[in-house]
């Protein structure tokens, strides 16, 4: 089983509007509402591949309860603990001419308690786990060091830990070795703290990072950084909303279909169902039937 | 006791930003959400002044439940019924240099067997009501004529009924006789389905809706058709956000610092409570200080 981990859960909200407008209401026409949050888009794309999975982390007020309602009416088994705040929602207006506003709550804070009775949820989780999946962002009140903490325990039952954040939480957990660190330029270079001018400025930068550092690049792909070994993976031309993209790759490097085969194999296939989740409405979806079609347009080479 | 009635309770979640922006999220710097609806604003206010009042109406979901214990939090006697369904939000992003973005979402679907129940919660609530306010709009599932229904079932009981809704809600309602029938000019042309060039066609028009109407007419304050005579009441100018100033002005009109004066006196009370809402963050917010300042400022005139 995958166990992904949400410290920061959301509830994904979109609404479908004739146009944007300022100073005036807009009514909404259509609403919906996702659980979301990193790890959560994670395990949605993996049990829609058919990977055992569950998620857990941290939700909490009714809200919180909304989250965990909306993941067990989509046969995604989640062990989310429950905190007393609010957790956070994500805004996005989309009009039909395809521009969009979002807003982005900075989501709840919690208590030592709360964060002490996750840790031990988790020490159980671990024991029925092959793999964690550490993803997003760290709310306030858990330690900057979450993650450090989370990979810590996952090596002592000898579960690998693919982790995908930025920023502090980021910075306080490279030390503590997560056997994958996926991250966007933009966190790479935010890590570095310097601009990542060009692709060898972005294979150098992950060198430093951690011993295995995939950096997703976009539309561009992605470049896997393992040792010395350099392997550079392009999908072909996707338009449409990225949205969720990155997570939809983090799901295809761990999901069951590429369970022990080699990092290239992996990578090819996360490429193909990130493609996949360009344009669909929404983190957390994918369109497996798309990415195998895909999949033999991707191109990969060794640098 | 007021009995307030809110079909389609809201929770009214304002965001703090830096800026608006399309195409790019837009982080969130401060979060806040009140229990909303006109009717809940009506009792928000009244609470405030110290009259004795209680919300009822449908509250639904994870939502109906935070909107629930908004009000409880808030001190303001709430006996919504639930219903299965989320209630809606409104969520309106500030922007540091005045501008706002406001997204107002439909609202749940009510079942049957739900509105029956509201029905019998709402004729117990009528034993201790002495006055009820319907105010806002009907979600889908309660049939169009519900404010006729709950103002039959009032009247029954001898509890005058202050109405404040739009369109079919309006249209099947006035039939019923509400005492008072409270709208903006916007409303009554909509019902009217005439532009009403001036302010003789606004009172033409009124005298046409109701025996007892009182159309709002924003910053230029109100007008009271009560059969052949007519009531102009003005505001001192005010700047600043107008929400909720319709809420406030409803609630001034029943309060229990008017109750039993002459309509000329409530309507200047409701005009300048309602002048102390503008420039307040959110609906339900009156400041009475301002409000006893404002009130030798408000003009009234017999036409």
């Amino acid at each position: 089983m995958v166990l992904t981990v949400t410290l920061n859960a959301a509830l994904d909200v979109t609404y479908e509007v004739d146009h944007l407008s300022q100073n005036e209401p807009v009514r909404v026409r259509t609403v919906r509402a996702r659980s979301g949050g990193k790890g959560v888009n994670v395990a949605s794309v993996l049990a829609a591949l058919g990977t055992d999975v569950v998620a857990t982390g941290l939700a909490g007020g009714h809200r919180g309860q909304t989250i965990r309602a909306g993941l067990r009416q989509a046969g995604i088994a989640e062990a989310l603990s429950p905190i007393a705040a609010e957790s956070r929602q994500t805004v996005v207006a989309m009009a039909d001419d395809g521009t969009f506003s979002e807003y982005d709550e900075p989501g709840p804070t919690v208590s030592a308690a709360e964060w002490h009775g996750f840790l031990a949820e988790y020490d159980r989780l671990l024991d029925t786990s092959e793999l964690v999946v550490c993803a997003g962002s760290v709310p306030a009140g858990v330690p900057d060091d979450a993650y450090a903490v989370l990979t810590d325990a996952a090596h002592e039952r000898g579960r690998p830990v693919v982790l995908d954040t930025s920023g502090a939480a980021l910075r306080a957990a490279v030390g503590s070795g997560p056997d994958i660190v996926k991250v966007s330029r933009a966190e790479l270079a935010a890590w570095a703290e310097n601009e990542l001018a060009d692709e060898d400025a972005v294979v150098e930068c992950a060198r430093g990072l951690v011993p295995c550092a995939i950096v997703t690049l976009g539309a561009d792909g992605a470049v896997a950084v393992v040792g010395s070994a350099t392997t550079r993976v392009r999908p072909p031309r996707r338009h449409g909303n990225p949205v969720g993209a990155g997570d939809a790759f983090t799901a295809g490097l761990v999901c069951d279909d590429v369970v022990g085969a080699p990092l290239g194999q992996r990578l090819s296939f996360a490429t193909a169902l990130s493609a996949s989740a360009v344009g669909l409405p929404g983190a957390g979806l994918v369109d497996l039937g798309v990415a195998k079609e895909l999949i033999d347009l991707v191109t990969i080479e060794e640098r």
